[in-house]
């Protein structure tokens, strides 16, 4: 072609472009050092001949066991930028679950942080051949920063844009793991997409409080990377460093499960800035008793959703402006929705079991299906799983939802969490929704339980705010006015905190066990 | 393909997102009515009825002569959204060069406003076929809104990325038309690279003082679509009622010539809201007075730069937040380099004649070359001229400038713009950069007078700020404390406006003949 008009779209431009533009702002309030964008560019340059001395070529996977630092960060551009493969894996994985994804990768180098040294260790004697490991600490010359400092430069490069970037195994309880696959292209429009619903700029500052590891930071390890923004890395969630951070840093953005806002909040400091934040949470609705104290601090909450096979939140609560003149209640009502694809993805359906879309009432229940430039290209090696998951390229979310007649989605529950009393299909996450309208609930999880006549019985774990004194009798008649009778749990038990996974959502299967033990010593 | 991933990226989606997202939101402050998201979709999708009843199908050409009025936005997402190639035409072309450009486009249809009824009609006598006409007018029902109220709705779909959206005649003043042919994959990453560089957000107000027939409005005609903002439409620039608009509808974003911001400011009402917009120029650097009026009035100028070929602004001059710490005079300085490639854009080069990079060393002159998603594929129906313009998919601006050692490019001129004087070459651009840094000066345009000793000299036209009183020879002064000898311009007269193009650049050509015909009287 004579003509100009194309070039790959991928991340690695990002840091690229960000580099050539602003290499003396600061680009990483890191753990060991603060790094310029020269400087974060020189260092992934480094880390890729520390890589290319490894003996590593084209389509290499590269693993990460990998805290919020510096080191993380860097990986981001110098893997998918030397044509490897990234496979972020979460570091909370036990030893014999980090040895199934490095095997069932094949990945060839694991950069691992020695905080997880034993059950990186422990995983690394179960495989053959065995990967090679640069260790990185969080004080000190390591490993890693003694090959970095060793290797080569090697200028990194976007690959072609249907290339494999990485592979992101899903935090699923049960069953193989599933390497969820990201092509460049998908990543750099799905990062596109994120710079615009958040308004990221030149001017903004990221406190990491949602691990990078979790599809790839929501994309903001290269949407902040793209604006030429800052990274206030965070190696774990501790309220006190969190709060220094954001007050010393000036942060404008964060994101985090409902569960992680709520630690930082409940450690807010006495002399906390109330300087607006945008806040981005997901993997559970925000509840009322949460965006109210949100409010207090000018945080402004925005709910997302989506899946690891979504490149992270695909669908976004679009505020419209005008809601902001509505009540706290019916402001929280619908935060309280998924929302929409973003500006960068394709519209999503909801679909009954006759596989057609389900009538737009807010009642009709379906699975959400989505497709596009930021849904997966399938399994890593794993034809049937991706067979199954898809049909006619759209993705099966496993997630149920309502379709509003505004075109919003909200989510009622995991496919497995429906719970069937009676006869009836009772949502859980609706009957949690009514629970933490209470304004002394913090928490809701609702499970159902083994029951002799009905099926199954609902049963309702409740965290209340610190100092509220409602009893379960106050909540259960307060569910009575929100709630259809045969959806009121009868049973509720209050608790200090729910149990969550690694990524902050509720464990379900754990509130199950619990329950179906206390009804078995109660029968 | 078994998995997902993929989507043709299309700027059509924005508006069929915007109808899903925000039906009921304010979209369009038209001339004769106001839209929303769904309305604005629905005149859209008649329209594309409307243009298949007259019998047109996939990739026939539409052209548009129409001001920035509500049919012109409706156009830019019913032609591309049909399959169809719009062709928006500049307004101010005489009726020959109308027919030209329609007849090289073979355009079967033109929307066109009665505005402009006398050379639309001295157009089409001379075409044969006759393109069918649907005629707009600023009052009343006409022709087009009949069309398309009995016209059915067609739903509007992208295309392929890869297919032709656009066809762009450049405005140049020697020639052959030429079309700049834009593709949905190219202008939807351009638009994307808008909505970061811009922050635009469902709560942006765009007031359209730029063509939309020029780059599509340098592509908000999609981008604040894609937000779900407001557009603000206004047939011509007319201060007054431009400010009538700024203030009822609390606008935040505007793009224009600095000519038409002068006009804006030397307008403005001494009750001026002074409330923040964010206004992008481009075509010529900012002079300092500009800037200091713009900032009186909370208006944050950001310098842009691109041609046709470009799709408009590729490169902006990021603002690193530090710099606003400078004195008014270095701010400035900094704002008129053209600036970097936008966030979605490859890197460009400045090439010496041997057809390598210049040093960046900001003296070094050298042709701009830029590729990318979001340069051309060519000429339409100009394989000659598309073969002239590329190297190696390489697309030669034409544009003179230096490369700054921080990565910055700064023009000096168009490459026939350069004045050799005495064996030296000299950048008007430089030497009027000089002369606007007067406090008096509002405008300078300095061009090459043929002369026996030199070759050429040197001779400035300068247009006074209001009230002002410097003369010829202070200037001189002033310019001899800021160039080298054989840059300051011996001559300088004073006009009360420099003579514009229809896009705001100033008419140098005219300029060389006034100047060539004052010399030849005066010798």
């Amino acid at each position: 072609m004579p003509g100009g008009g194309h070039a790959d779209l991928s991340p690695v431009n990002f840091l690229l472009r960000a580099a050539r533009v602003f290499p003396e702002r600061p680009a990483v309030r890191g753990e060991k050092a603060d790094l310029t964008y020269a400087g974060l560019l020189e260092r992934a340059e480094r880390l890729a001949g520390a890589l290319r001395a490894l003996g590593l070529g084209a389509g290499d996977r590269v693993a990460t066991v990998l805290p919020n630092t510096e080191p993380m960060l860097e990986a981001h551009f110098a893997v998918p930028g030397s044509g490897l493969v990234l496979v972020p894996l979460n570091y909370r994985l036990a030893g014999p679950e980090l040895a199934a994804v490095l095997a069932h990768s094949g990945a060839r180098c694991v950069i691992a942080d020695t905080e997880f040294a034993d059950r990186v260790q422990e995983a690394l004697e179960e495989l053959d051949p065995r990967p090679e490991v640069l260790w990185c600490s969080a004080t000190g010359a390591d490993d890693h920063d003694r090959a970095v400092a060793s290797a080569e430069r090697v200028p990194l490069r976007p690959a072609a844009e249907s290339a494999l970037l990485s592979i992101n195994y899903t935090s699923g309880t049960t069953g193989a793991p599933k390497g969820v696959m990201y092509t460049h292209r998908g990543a750099a429009v799905h990062t596109l997409g994120v710079i615009a619903e958040a308004g990221l700029s030149p001017s903004s500052r990221y406190l990491w409080t949602l691990p990078m590891f979790h599809c790839h930071g929501w994309a903001y390890t290269w949407a902040v990377t793209a604006m030429g923004g800052r990274h206030v890395c965070l190696r774990s969630v501790d309220p006190p460093r969190a709060w220094d951070l954001i007050r010393e840093e000036e942060v404008t953005h964060l994101c985090g499960a409902p569960t992680v806002l709520r630690m930082l909040l409940d450690a807010a400091p006495a002399e906390a800035p109330a300087r607006p934040v945008r806040v981005f949470t997901g993997g559970a609705p925000p509840a009322p008793a949460l965006l109210q104290r949100c409010e207090s601090l000018s945080w402004e909450v925005t709910h997302l959703y989506g899946l690891t096979e979504t490149y992270g939140p695909l669908v976004v609560c679009a505020w419209h402006p005008e809601w902001s003149a509505l009540d706290a209640e019916a402001q929280a009502r619908l935060k309280a929705r998924q929302g929409v694809p973003t500006v960068v993805s394709e519209p999503l359906r909801v679909v009954g079991d006759d596989g057609r879309d389900v009538p737009a009432d807010g009642e009709t229940l379906g699975e959400v299906l989505m497709r596009g430039n930021n849904v997966t290209t399938g399994y890593y090696r794993d034809e049937e799983a991706t067979a199954r998951a898809f049909t006619d390229g759209w993705f099966h979310s496993g997630d149920v939802g309502v379709m509003h007649p505004d075109g919003y989605l909200e989510l009622r529950d995991r496919l497995k969490d429906i719970i069937i009393s009676g006869g009836e299909n009772i949502s859980s996450i609706e009957v949690e929704q009514a629970l933490v309208a209470h304004p002394d609930v913090s928490e809701a999880a609702v499970v159902g339980v083994p029951d002799e006549r009905w099926g199954e019985r609902l049963k309702a774990f409740v965290v209340l705010r610190a100092g509220a004194t409602a009893s379960d009798d106050d909540l259960v008649a307060f569910a009575r006015t929100r709630l259809a009778g045969y959806k009121v749990p009868r049973e509720i038990e209050l608790m200090d905190a729910l149990p969550t996974t690694s990524t902050g959502k509720v464990q379900k299967y754990a509130l199950r066990t619990r329950a179906a033990a206390s009804a078995g010593q109660s029968s």
